[in-house]
């Protein structure tokens, strides 16, 4: 048996915070602004899985209203999501993700974090990809007031 | 034989109109507007599953400029298009479909809407997930001037 | 073995450019601004198809600073990337877009356009659907300052 699923995210971009993405830190003058880390591709590839999964949303599981989950590291999140799947006899098939940024590049830093998703997620790495993208200067990413992130995941049991 | 598809769909919010959104209407002072009634998450449903199959889209199907689907109820939008899928041999493996929306909250009737489109769609309801998300007040979902929503699917014959 | 994967892609409208989507050529008052021909519709399928195979992204395999892409057609872009794919004994399952854009229709091109596609990638015009919607004048592409394009696919080995 196989299952879809699709996450999408957003985060704005403010100074005085770390910049989070794929469970690394990458050197910026702003970081994502959130309850969490608000690793914003680590959110939409949990939320991918967990809608595969028919089990809800990360903000089901992991409300930002809640002092448990107060700058929580994005990987606990994701970790959690592989136990919970694995709990109707869910494994990752494959995941594709797709980071908008104008700024900072992402490419530089894509294999570090598809080996840190691997280890966190306790799967192979080639089942992991990740791509990048602007938006040419347009919308929220465009005018670097976010950064926004898509994924797509294929489970199976 | 297993196929994909994926649908993104977008409504304005105005005030003097019902909010319908998976079937059920909801409590808020806008509404979505449209043609039809303007339900963004049944239409991308639907336009995930005609994708998938390979069945043009639903502005194709059901024009926006005919008296036939002026304030049509978009739950007949969507029972005819899985009867569309069936008339090539498909049938619904399952769907995961996002709601981008800075109010209401959508989590609340989550499962009112999965109960409302298993029904319509003669599925059963662990086939379908729906989960929410902000846009952090970014965009024009997140300044409130309008509600979007994705859906990925699965097919199979 | 089957992959899922997913392409979102972003390009500006201009006056003084052709307006390329899906390999064709579209009659319009302005054109997308890009590196190559900026066919964006090309593009996203083209990054869903690497990310399923996990074969980084477009901007990876064919960078918008390198002479040899300048004013590079698509088709060459979506033609190289299932050869691409291939090497890693991956072949097309099936492929489902959207374009978002508030003009021109884009309904009237897409059997032209799947018909290119086909050609190009060398197989059969079943396993790809076209879908198109607006944005309802909000956002850059309702203001027709851009025209974005999503897309999905399976890939099988």
């Amino acid at each position: 048996m196989i299952r879809v699923g699709m996450g999408f995210d957003v985060h704005k971009l403010v100074e005085g915070r770390d910049l989070w993405l794929g469970g690394i830190k990458i050197e910026h003058e702003k970081g994502l602004l959130g309850h969490s880390d608000a690793d914003v591709l680590l959110h939409a590839v949990s939320d991918a899985l967990l809608g595969a999964a028919n089990m809800r949303d990360i903000g089901y599981h992991f409300p930002d209203n809640s002092s448990a989950t107060l700058d929580m590291d994005s990987k606990i999140i994701l970790r959690e999501t592989v136990r919970l799947i694995a709990t109707k006899g869910y494994r990752v098939g494959n995941i594709d993700a797709t980071v908008c940024a104008e700024r900072p590049k992402i490419n530089p830093y894509v294999q570090a974090m598809k080996t840190c998703m691997a280890e966190v997620m306790g799967i192979d790495e080639d089942r992991i990809s990740i791509k990048a993208t602007t938006t040419e200067k347009l919308g929220f990413t465009g005018r670097e007031e976010g950064i926004s992130a898509y994924a797509v995941c294929l489970i199976e049991k």
